[in-house]
């Protein structure tokens, strides 16, 4: 028995999420069971770091399988890459110790969120940037964004509905940047974990901060207040990629 | 009358090129006429400043149109952005002389084309950029690509199709960067004008060269010997993009 960690690109705007969720419904982790079949003749359990929602994209996802086929590793990625479908690929295929578990075993995990903010909206980024057309004031938004750094409570950044919450809502935010690139504001996080939906409400909130609707000094107070209530709009899916995950 | 001169974005991916080719054909040139009808309630002839092919992106494309209507022009943006599709959409519009032309006016144009060189395709990029698994020498394209600067007959590169052909192949290249950024990799074109497919054959050219396919000082012999036939493949249209047309 092998187990092997694979390290995978997606275009998240056409699957159903990560998860398996029956036959009607295209999903990354069925794509990729269904290529393992292809090229293994053995129905393998895909374990992936975390499920992406429908729409978030990965340039750096990652996922284990334990196989007892003699298929060589280091004919993995082409072989998958070939049966693959065009808008899933693997990016790397190497042998890990049998103990190793994509999901328990993450240290850090860092996703991107990506802003076109100009007058006007895109023809070439609509399906990987959000479109905000107000001022953003990005030295503020830096500013209020580092009471987000370290050891919290984010339950004010969970998802507004209660059915898809976790019980434990402390989470370790290890680094945070904003950057502009001509017309385009990228966000990047790194933490521990995050609770469903967290990047895309932190995201939105800092929006808010940054076009003065909420005051500065609003996330130290949201964070207190333990009540998704205060936090910003979620933002929307389809402009948050998954760039990588540390083990 | 008034002429409007408009700066574009588009995804080549989802039109058959720019030129208006019958009702059947989903054009760029299509789409703003029938855009500027419904704001300006007028038909008016949309003059690009050069035929995009089918797939060929765009970040900076520029028309021009008369109007005779009345519609405020810092309203056109807004106003067209709501009507088009989402695939395509107006940066800027500006009121200019009379006599300004999109097509015949243009000094340079920049295109932009896009490499992926990893082992692994990409599952996120296919739309954007050629996937290029080969090692590639940089060092040696861009000592290469020295030999194109200037002004020279570029019949090696005009397309292999001799329908498509323009008598005059002199053109003069004012600039050519080629920059890698983790796995891809860009070549930046800024030229006078270009022929027919000239800036896929261009890098169809640079790739054999990069790839030791083709010797160091071949550039030179392909312009000296005017022949299509010597020069590298056409690679693919949808990983290029025009980047910027100046006046």
């Amino acid at each position: 028995m092998r187990n092997i960690k694979l390290t995978l690109e997606y275009d998240g705007g056409r699957f159903e999420g990560w998860q398996i969720q029956g036959k009607k419904h295209r999903t990354v982790q069925g794509e990729l069971k269904k290529a393992l079949k292809r090229i293994l003749h053995e129905d393998v359990t895909v374990i992936g770091s975390g499920r992406t929602d429908s729409g978030v994209h990965a340039l750096g996802q990652v996922a284990n399988f334990k196989t007892s086929s003699s298929f060589e590793t280091n004919k993995i990625v082409r072989a998958m890459n070939a049966v693959l479908p065009d808008d899933i690929a693997v990016i790397k295929a190497q042998e890990v110790p049998l103990t190793f578990h994509a999901q328990y075993d993450v240290q850090w995990k860092t996703y991107r969120y990506t802003i076109l903010n100009r007058q006007a909206r895109g023809g070439l980024s609509r399906d990987i940037a959000l479109f905000f057309p107000y001022n953003l004031d990005i030295k503020l938004m830096k500013e209020e964004a580092k009471s987000l750094i370290g050891r919290h409570d984010f339950k004010s950044f969970q998802s507004a509905n209660p059915s898809n919450n976790e019980q434990d809502t402390t989470r370790t935010i290890k680094k945070l940047s904003i950057k502009k690139d001509k017309d385009f504001i990228f966000i990047e996080i790194t933490a521990s974990g995050f609770l469903f939906k967290m990047v895309r409400n932190i995201v939105g909130t800092l929006l808010e901060i940054g076009s003065k609707r909420l005051k500065q000094g609003s996330i130290q107070k949201i964070l207190k207040l333990k009540n998704r209530h205060f936090a910003g709009p979620t933002v929307r899916a389809h402009a948050l990629t998954l760039m990588k995950v540390e083990y």
